[in-house]
């Protein structure tokens, strides 16, 4: 799964960073110019859990797999890493930092690790929110792409509500350009974990799609089922997965659509009461996979809500930020003229 | 795990009926007089998903093994049972019954099936509840019980909420001696495939258990998380059951303890919900194995409500009500002097 591309007609720009998107599963790079524009991307599925060999050699050989070229092409280039890859299980722990936190609290407290080649590669902390009177929270990775989204719109890093659906959904309220809080929800993995392992699955044929009507329409039962829930009722409402295929109300290849419309419409049900406590006219931002995204869309659209953007993969624009907050990328980058109105 | 017990100390009772709990997990078997005592009880593994061989024989084999010798001493003795042995997957499938439903629409609607030897076998509907505008639910067994319990006392049954914890739980509503409407929760079998299967199971050691203190604290904080809980927020505070550990604020050991509070707060809290629309003074009682209705009796204490009973195996009571309303009994017993005042 090794693809090369080039992001820009511009192909005489000079390469100034070589940074890493290292996660669970997968392990992107991407080689960025001065002005923060992406020239060339690559991704493996050498993620911390699927390394080619065990321990720290691992990790040495899955970043020589995707990239040994850049490096070797230009030794002098600053390389930094963000994602799980600075958790307890990567290749050094980049310990949590408190909120509010920007690119700058990351790069104060990033963490350093040696290539066997000697080559070092800064490595961006996750981030914890601990509010008073509720358990605490984590991310690791999803700052990064903050960081990246607050780049591109100085509005946004003023004031934004930013929604990231996933295995591990964040909701995140940023203030005066940090992150200033977050709730996750376990949205994808409760799906991924029910439809594989519970009884609700086995209802579910793997070999049978879905019309798009009969999709759209058992989503929509989902959203609306997590409209009208009080609260509670979520462990009650997952049962009717079975039930609405047991009785023939639903085709069985839309019952998973059912399920992640009302998982999704709890999520979303929640998120959105975050956002209310926030300034009348915040933003609402959506960063994720397009596929994904879109569904939130529909499920937004039935709580009669619009995003103000969807944006994709925002983590190169943020490790750029990140190189630049540690100083790792000459003044006149695009991230120091960002800040200029 | 066969076992066989003298209920009473009446040994010169005749036998009346044979009663079969007959579940997905195992088999219970009660041997009855006509006062609807149990004389001898005994129990297999040989639930209709692990039967000793495949297929119908497999019944009858498990029939065997349980009390073939009581069926053989007592030729004449009708035989009844109730659970999944009457579902899709059973020995014969008796199709649900519509709600308001009671023993003798139970018994209306019974399939029948005959052993190898010729005898024949009733075996209890399960029971739809299907209310406009809301998605349809189920139970199967259960409804068993339910007529047990009510014969046990006129009072519940003109009026009572019954909640019947376990893998998919149950909150049900009698009125005028019928099962007139219930809600299933799927708290048990969530809490299993999120500590089996999910991220949230990671944390938590399989060779130690919590301290008694801990893990009452743990539940507790689950419990007051529910309390607190907002509609659709309980996807989020699941994650709580990593945080938590991850940051050291609750002993690994007592993780599960806090995922049991939450996922169990959660359903008293749509279950009271249920019960509050109930006529003022319902009573509110609790049927399960006594270890569960425990954790809910103190799940309930701390929502300020208490159980007006807490009931054991109603099972084969409402095996012989089932019996009785299908005429398999004679005039006389127990079930039938039960309308006397």
């Amino acid at each position: 799964m090794d693809r090369t591309m080039t992001s820009s007609a511009d192909t005489t720009t000079e390469p100034a960073l070589i940074a890493l998107d290292w996660g669970t599963s997968s392990l992107r790079g991407f080689l960025m110019d001065g002005g923060a524009r992406v020239l060339a991307e690559r991704a493996t599925a050498h993620g911390i859990q699927n390394l080619p060999q065990p321990g720290p050699a691992g990790f040495d050989a899955a970043l020589a797999a995707l990239c040994g070229d850049w490096l070797d092409a230009h030794p002098g280039l600053p390389v930094v890493a963000g994602g799980m890859v600075g958790s307890a299980q990567g290749w050094v722990e980049a310990p949590y930092v408190a909120t509010p936190a920007d690119a700058t609290t990351l790069a104060d407290r990033a963490a350093r690790v040696e290539t066997a080649s000697g080559r070092p590669i800064l490595i961006a902390p996750g981030v914890l929110h601990d509010p008073a009177g509720a358990p605490p929270d984590v991310m690791r990775g999803e700052e990064i792409q903050i960081a990246g989204a607050l780049a591109e719109n100085a509005d946004w890093a003023r004031n934004a509500c930013i929604a990231m659906p996933g295995t591990h959904s964040k909701w995140v309220r940023v203030s005066d350009g940090r992150i200033a809080a977050f709730s996750s929800y376990m949205t994808g993995e409760l799906f991924a974990v029910l439809k594989t392992h519970s009884l609700l699955g086995r209802l579910m044929p793997a070999d049978r799609e879905a019309s798009p009507e009969d999709e759209a329409a058992a989503f929509a039962v989902g959203i609306r089922a997590a409209q009208s829930a009080g609260p509670g009722d979520l462990p009650h409402q997952l049962f009717a997965t079975r039930t609405l295929g047991l009785t023939g109300r639903m085709p069985a290849e839309a019952l998973a659509h059912y399920l992640s419309g009302l998982l999704i419409g709890h999520e979303l049900r929640s998120g959105l009461a975050l956002l209310a406590e926030m300034p009348a006219g915040t933003p609402l931002l959506l960063i994720g996979a397009p596929a994904l995204c879109s569904r939130y869309g529909r499920g937004l659209a039935a709580f009669g809500v619009t995003p103000s953007a969807q944006l994709g993969n925002t983590a190169p624009r943020g490790l750029f930020q990140f190189a630049t907050a540690a100083g790792l990328l000459p003044i006149g980058t695009a991230a120091n003229t960002m800040s200029a109105p």
